[in-house]
């Protein structure tokens, strides 16, 4: 049960990058963080534009002295005072996350960062090296995975109800970029330029959440290759694509696909993730996730909400409210803060005990959403071969 | 859009009586008044038991001098303090809420209730009148009225295109007391006790429910006589009623029912609202509360989802993330805390104006729920009469 | 498991009165009758002009010499063969059903009826002596009954797994005569004039089904007293009805509820019949006939599929085709036929015991729906009382 | 409007090869064929054994005379009576499916056969030539197709409702065969052995079902290359295949995926055939067919029904019954005998003319499904490769 009462010592004081005035995901991060109180705002470079990422800050109530006009000040007058933050959260375009999340890491702070963490894999890695070697945590922004459901969906793969796993299909495939909005909406321009959002739109924006979704319920699979074919649909997006679907051979013989999509007309998200197995297979649909559907072969379907008694514990344990209320997308965001804040701790506190059964996407998510996506990338412009997964 | 950023001047100095550690509906008051910065919690009398009470105020960071054994200590020193609240919320049982309320706008505090407000209309009109003539705000918690489609519903009607309005269908039935869970769990008890829950069970704790969101889509109708018939199926229950019915006759001949139980076995809240006029049909679901289905006589069954251009731009004002995303319960409720603040603000600045068009269920709604609360039990317990309202 | 393999000795010598030309209910009926080999088409009385009934018939492949101008003439004649029929379907208005059943009876022959059967209970009783005096079966036309989740749903009832049955919610509201349609449509029109349908429009056309596909399920139901309220939103339509709400309270305590409707603005037809017991509750919706929802408190709902190999074999008796294909309103009908036709051939060979167990829509249930209606007509004409149901 | 009133001449002499005894599918092939009297069933050799044959031939009513022991026996004798039978339908073991139709075909008949066509390419060519020669009509039993939604598609994509077509998401996946359910049933049993299914199991068994349909809604879509990748998750049944994805490209740009499955756990058929457009897409379900769903972007999603006035009006050539009354899997294979007789009828007429519009699964069908499998596994078989489709 989340109930407010904050589980850990202290609220971790904490700063942003990004995410100022008209970032919608922006508000979505500082909701999530403020929420139960786990985390303080007291810092951030909101913005490209000082002037205007000052007055936001003010806006937020934050100390004027404490908003900068970028972010390599932050992380230098921050380090500086005995009072500085500890934790920076990185909401820019995609081509920043790396050199941010560096610095902010070689500064000494904790990092939640939205996806993808990174362009390539390597440089992936090097973050990873050094979150290591500092002690600190990199929690990376899939937040559908703070849903409770997923955390059922777990449960059921780890206690056997499903068998053995077989297959894992994945879709994350809305239709708002059907025609080619970028040029009328710069929020979305960015996206599909590659100097910006990197070597691809949809998998790396869409997919990865699903690709997450899935590594949580089924820890144990392990892709040995996979192929990928991408369109751009909207011409003008080439090289990036707005259209892609992936296949997947795990170790074991389980296999997968993906499809994601921004052109998938007149649908909303479709994030769906289906996981089958030899008895029986679970569905999640992330527009109604309080409900998982559990079908076991040669029985009746079922559906399970949220919040009910029937549940595993641990996936209980995010409940904020009686079941048949709603939670939504926040509300998951919200769960997974708490966790970061309570890994947080339990590093600074070098008391790794504390993070046995701690479940949240970490630096690992973060290497792995990247090293899928560029294995996807070499697959379709090798002109959708089979590629090893390394 | 709600972003986060605050449109009054200041927050609003808060308070809270009740709502104190393991209360569910505590922390959904909390989560919803603290959620955009709208309100600071800064005093309260959270339980029955003072140290128990003052420990929770504790664990949520406020000032201990500020955790009242009861709420006639918070009310009067707060009234002593420059910096007293001026708000308080009462998340208590039934039967205190008309004492308390009472005595907190005596005592100069906008308030924020639980329904039901009070027992008998006669008390309602009392605080209607204490709060008119003093200038301040009741603000009743009908927070599925947060819900955004509600909005959309409501301005499907304004605007005329579903017809004249003919029929209205509620319902509120859950199944999680078909049996009698009261005898295991305290927090079920009260409820079913008309000491502490007043005239009826679900007729109040749940009908009101839709009964003000169909108020609110259809501002126009009025009951002319209704007629109801209760069961206790548990049957330690009755005199309250575990299982309800109500026939409604509205002026200019439109028609309602209301079916509200807590046996609806294996239901969840199973909340819908449907609204048919002489065109056409708005149905809204409270566990997928991000869509209203439109039907048109003739024509494909629409189904609208939150966040959507098509949508009327005061629906779209309360948008906290793009279309696709699921809100829930907590965003509704936060929505409903804006208003208000909003409304507060416009109060104690005198300008009206600024509430021209700010749709929240203030104290007409709370009367109103009172009153048709007391007309279903005279009726039902005259038999399942008709009885005209009034 | 329905093969085309019949399970009688011979097809039974069948007539028809009315279903001609542009009927779509007699279309309906010989779809049903003939599917299986069950019943022989030999005659008929199509059409009041006699021209256009013989061409009818002829188009159906009759003997010319069969297709008689009225049913008397038919009556007559092939009750003068030795190859006369044996069973014949009356699909004429219902100010018709009466004299026509009436005279079927007293010339020997087994009826399948449209409903309602009469307009009175006392003709209704009467046909009901009638047959019962002379051993032959009146079949009724409650073609929903014949869907197998229905079989299904009332053992689930039989067999304790719902518990003690509280409530009964039915409901069968389309939109489709929203507007006065009835001016530019003659088919609609002999429907709301009370010298063809009856006392009742929506109540005896459309609520009289899931009355009986409750009265499947829950056969130990018996009804105390009930209150109608009915309304003419199209005010043309006055006296008769074009919405209703009905409340029924049944002995032993349980209640009831039926909405029935043509104004529903937009909807198909959203016939749903909801049973709720101590324990759980069955749901079934006619426009998807192939689920049943099965809800037990505190465990995931659970959807049904026909065909499944978890349903009771009783109810699996009536698959024709693999789970997962859908069957639909035919399949219903001509499930009823298969039935009408094995209580034929049991009445005919005088074996009672043949009947055990058969489960089908015979005089009593025509009767039963004549009843209900009376009764609720009878409230509502008195301002919406409750009457004995007796 | 479909009302058992034949738009033919005169019904069909028609005979059956297998079918008999125990088949489900030969029960829906006569059910369909006889339903409104396209057909006469005069003939048949259904049974291996041939006096089970004519035991259940006597069951159907038929001339035993006319109940072979074999095919072979079957057409010479038919060829011999002036009464003959003019058309055949073929239920058997994928097997014989080839040499049987082309003795039909040769022997003068009509035939109507289950798919696959045959196991080759150059064997459906074969078919093909010879019925051309001949002029007769070969109909495969894609009984999906018959669904009025299907034909609504169709208009939607003609219309330009849709734009241009991006993407086709085809997919048959059920769980009956999660596990080695052919060890215990001998139905199951030849669908998993080469000698008697062919080169696949769930390709050519349940994916070509949506391949054809797509075909129908997008006829002017041809694949460019595919690539397919199967499994066989029990062990046993390799080299066929009980789960399989493909992926194809079109010509002109467009993209595709199909996945069949025997061991979806726990789904029922889970047929979805979903269309992708630049505007808008539609999707559709084979356990709920009397719905399409229609997404235009930026538009509330809309649920179309069938039989409602606004659908297109070849679409509703095929209604039976008002809209809200479910047809089922045996209403559409029954319009798509319908057509075959007129096709037939044509033919023999030599009326070219009113083939025009008259949409069914022929010769063209049957030879495509046939070439696609062959694709499918040839493209598994070399590792999951590009295959140029030719």
């Amino acid at each position: 049960m989340i109930d407010g009462i904050r589980l850990t010592k202290a609220p971790i004081r904490w700063g942003m990058v990004g995410g100022g005035r008209g970032s919608q995901i922006g508000y979505v991060h500082r909701s999530a963080a403020l929420r139960d109180g786990y985390f303080s705002l007291l810092a951030g470079a909101f913005d490209l534009d000082p002037d205007r990422g000052r007055a936001f800050g003010a806006d937020l109530g934050l100390d004027p002295g404490r908003c900068y006009p970028d972010w390599q000040a932050m992380f230098a007058a921050e380090a500086a005072r005995a009072d500085g933050i500890r934790c920076v959260t990185i909401a820019t375009p995609n081509n920043t996350h790396y050199p941010i999340t560096r610095a902010a890491l070689l500064a000494g702070l904790h990092v939640i960062c939205e996806k993808p963490l990174t362009f390539t894999t390597s440089e992936a890695l090097d973050l990873q090296a050094i979150a290591a070697d500092r002690g600190l945590v990199v929690g990376v922004a899939y937040g559908y995975s703070g849903h409770q459901m997923i955390e059922e969906a777990a449960r059921l793969v780890a206690d056997g109800t499903l068998g053995e796993i077989r297959i894992v299909n994945l879709q994350f495939a809305h239709g708002f970029h059907s025609a080619a909005v970028e040029h009328d909406n710069p929020a979305a321009r960015w996206r599909v330029d590659p100097a910006f959002a990197g070597p691809s739109y949809v998998l790396g924006d869409l997919a990865t959440h699903p690709l997450y979704v899935a590594q949580v319920i089924c820890p144990n699979l392990r892709i040995r290759r996979l192929l990928c074919t991408r369109q751009s649909f909207v011409a003008s997006r080439a090289p990036l694509e707005d259209n892609a679907t992936v296949l997947m051979e795990y170790e074991g013989g389980a296999v997968g696909t993906c499809w994601t999509s921004a052109v998938n007309a007149g649908a909303m998200h479709s994030q769906k993730v289906r996981i089958v197995g030899s008895k029986g297979s679970v569905e999640w649909w992330d527009e109604h996730p309080n409900q998982l559907r559990l079908e076991i072969q040669g029985e009746p379907a079922r559906v399970l909400d949220r919040g009910m008694a029937y549940l595993h514990p641990q996936s209980l344990a995010d409940d904020r409210i009686g079941a048949g209320h709603p939670e939504g997308l926040f509300d998951a965001w919200a769960n997974l803060h708490c966790r970061f804040a309570l890994a947080i701790e339990a590093h600074e506190d070098k008391d790794p005990a504390r993070l046995a059964g701690l479940r949240y996407p970490g630096i690992e998510a973060g290497v792995e959403g990247v090293r899928w996506v560029e294995h996807c990338v070499r697959s379709a412009d090798g002109g959708g071969v089979w590629v090893d997964y390394a």
